[in-house]
């Protein structure tokens, strides 16, 4: 898997000087990476983006770990035999027309699978738009624009490609990173398992977030999943009928939405409902501790957003326990005559004192996540000063959301985020990703730990 | 109504030289306005931002339609009086402590409705945040940095001013505007009625989009929502007991939430379940034209996307009708071979023909809404032009979601959305407006074309 993504070296098998052509798309992103790059194909002469061509992956004389193949499906398994020959250990294949497109595309796929196990070679794809690894600049995709992702501590595994992009985009217009991007597509030797295995020791990634349509081997991702260290959260799609066209596109059967979702809480893992909300949930579980359990203390500068988030976080299943008396009595010497005192605490707007507010609510025994919504006041700013190891210190995920000018709060943000503390900037979408971390600790509970009506696996 | 949010003058009552004070904020917000700004304050003397000090609103030498009250609550009903003897038609009151603040708080806003009908005043507030309308730079509140919100024909009315705010400044951040953005805060005389019936006749708005934690007259507010010729669109919060915390609030009890959500339904308006997908079906109710029916064509340049909404539209009751056979030859000529020539129309990936497949799906007798997902390919860009005239021309909206790097794709969405596609940058947001769509046409059908199972007004 390691040569797979994280070779030392790469061929673009049907490489190509004309650009609109995959081969040439996949050349331009793949010299963005720091080692050596051969183009290969056998009608081709003189050279591409200064690399001489070479007539075939066996005749490259360096060290090769990786192929991306550009070339039509028939000629796939050929090409695969020979990376093995050459002792290429790692292959992506963006053609379609193999499992997903009938019985003569399966046949193809076998027989492609057949020559990846003579030869050792992991598979992405076929039907797949690749991968990217966005901090060693390694784009092994014909996408374009991609090198604009940056890198983070998210890795993005995806059974479309198409989604993968969707989210990764998602990421980079938000200003968030991802340490991988795959996209499975028809999951020919590599699926879930592997790709899930591989990120949980790569050392870039803290959490996993999975696009899931439907898998052969259901049981087998969702084992996975409970034996890895990273946490994983799901998005699972097909909750409702989508007929002929899922089949379609990566060869598999949707339609056991239910399955899934009760097998990932019994699992262990999270799972949301859009490629948002998984990105949010990824974000706040690989930059947080990881919470001890559901009861969430919310703070507000503002009543409205806070009775949103209240209601929101509510209805996914969170608690909002009563603070300790000591807590209180601390809130209301900060604060005499605040607005409200129990739990959301609404200190009315934003004011010097709201960072103090925060910290005695993080400091609180019954509270084991905090979610802190504050409009920004110019003037004011944020309470990061206040909050600066506060994270460290209790041990705690605390979230906070906001709403402001562009120009101002993304550098502002930044700065809370850099000291542990996930930002957003929709008061949903706060209450969403503090329920995924709800859901991570109801479902990754001690047993003795477990709350009422939450089912947890035997063997957890 | 129009003295509140059309007005020629304004007084600020409580004006201050003090940063950080409400009466200092709001007069630096307030003089941004194109009309004669008066501070007054009977202790402060010499003038604040170039305007000399008034001892009070019965003294202004000039024209005002509107006071802002800076003051605290008990004076306030003073104010109002003083108002209604100096001809000023509407006021804003931001201090708290009335209503939502138990029984000695009700008395005084007693008194100051007493005052308010005497003198013919029409109060927002108490306890707001104020209201915006950005293309006249009338900014009445306290907030800071709201001279940012762009200007658009999205009118927002809520409940609290917080989560007026809050959708506000997400507009902002993704470059869309809004016609106003008013807080109702206790709504002592100025109630969503007020505000839904101002806004229907404002020239600027093409949508008004509501947030309701809970109203005594439910039935008035459903009855306007239907007569207006605007399309209303509603965030409705509460499914979930938050208890004591919402009435101290706005003074309002929630808890009857399913009530709401039905009698939304049957009173032709679509409900949402955040402020992002509030502000996502404002802007598309508010840049399309109405739809005719619930039947979306999906147009995918990625399978996965397409899924992906293809599910969370039909959860949320669209319908995907089969495309005519003569669509479905027009595709089938423009792309031979193509992926998928159903609903969706999944062109596998994006090519210089995406714009003349979506153009025929448009086109489709049995569609009445249109979805396109395409991620963003360098060198192809957008169909903009292709679907240049195809909005007029059909009659339909086209919803267009896309996904790419911020920079590049702030600019090239922007073209769209100025020939009436609205835009998107996550495939679940786009299905969600578009869900939002579908309801507005079933909810607003005539009843010979209502859909099997919908509940419509009988006076519809």
């Amino acid at each position: 898997m390691s040569d797979l993504f994280n070779p030392d070296g790469i061929a673009v098998v049907g490489a190509s000087a004309t650009p609109g052509k995959i081969g040439y798309e996949a050349m331009q992103n793949v010299i963005e990476f720091d080692g050596p790059v051969y183009p290969v194909n056998p009608s081709a002469s003189g050279s591409v983006f200064d690399r001489e061509f070479v007539s075939a992956v066996t005749e490259i004389d360096g060290d090769v770990d990786l192929a991306l193949c550009c070339v039509p499906a028939p000629v796939v398994p050929d090409v695969i035999e020979e990376c093995g020959e050459a002792d290429i250990g790692g292959a992506v294949i963006f053609a379609g027309g193999f499992g997903e497109a009938g019985p003569e595309g399966q046949e193809l796929q076998d027989r492609l699978v057949d020559a990846a196990t003579e030869g050792d070679v992991a598979l992405l794809g076929p039907n797949t738009s690749g991968f990217l690894v966005p901090e060693e600049q390694l784009y092994a995709t014909f996408a374009t624009d991609i090198d604009t992702i940056p890198s983070g501590n998210v890795a993005v595994v995806a059974q479309s490609g198409g989604l993968a992009y969707a989210i990764a985009f998602q990421a980079e217009n938000e200003g968030v990173g991802v340490s991988a991007m795959v996209g499975l597509g028809n999951r020919a030797n590599v699926g879930f398992e592997e790709a899930i295995e591989y990120f949980d020791t790569d050392p870039k990634t803290d959490s996993i977030i999975l696009h899931v349509e439907g898998t052969d081997d259901g049981r087998g991702l969702l084992e996975t999943c409970q034996r890895v260290e990273t946490p994983v959260v799901a998005y699972n799609v097909g909750e409702q009928d989508v007929g002929d066209f899922a089949e379609s596109h990566t060869g598999a059967l949707t339609g056991e939405y239910e399955l899934y979702e009760a097998g990932f809480a019994q699992y262990g893992v999270p799972t949301v409902r859009s490629s948002t909300e998984l990105l949010d949930a990824g974000t706040a579980l690989a930059s947080s501790p990881r919470p001890d359990g559901p009861n969430v203390g919310v703070v507000t500068a503002q009543a409205g957003p806070g009775i949103a988030i209240t209601d929101r976080l509510k209805a996914a299943g969170a608690t909002l326990p009563s603070l300790t008396e000591e807590t209180q009595e601390i809130v209301e010497e900060i604060l005499p005559g605040i607005t409200f005192s129990a739990n959301p605490v609404d200190t009315g707007r934003p004011m010097p004192e709201f960072g103090e507010v925060v910290d005695a609510v993080a400091r609180d025994e019954n509270v084991d996540i905090v979610l802190v919504y504050e409009l920004y006041e110019g003037g004011l700013g944020y309470p990061t000063d206040d909050l600066e190891g506060l994270v460290d210190d209790v041990d705690k995920p605390i979230v906070f959301a906001s709403g402001g000018p562009r120009e101002i709060i993304t550098e502002e943000l930044a700065e809370l985020e850099a000291i542990g503390i996930p930002t957003f900037t929709a008061p949903e979408r706060a209450a969403d990703a503090v329920s995924a971390l709800v859901q991570y600790a109801k479902r990754n509970a001690e047993p003795d730990a477990v709350v009422a009506g939450e089912e947890v696996s035997a063997d957890d």
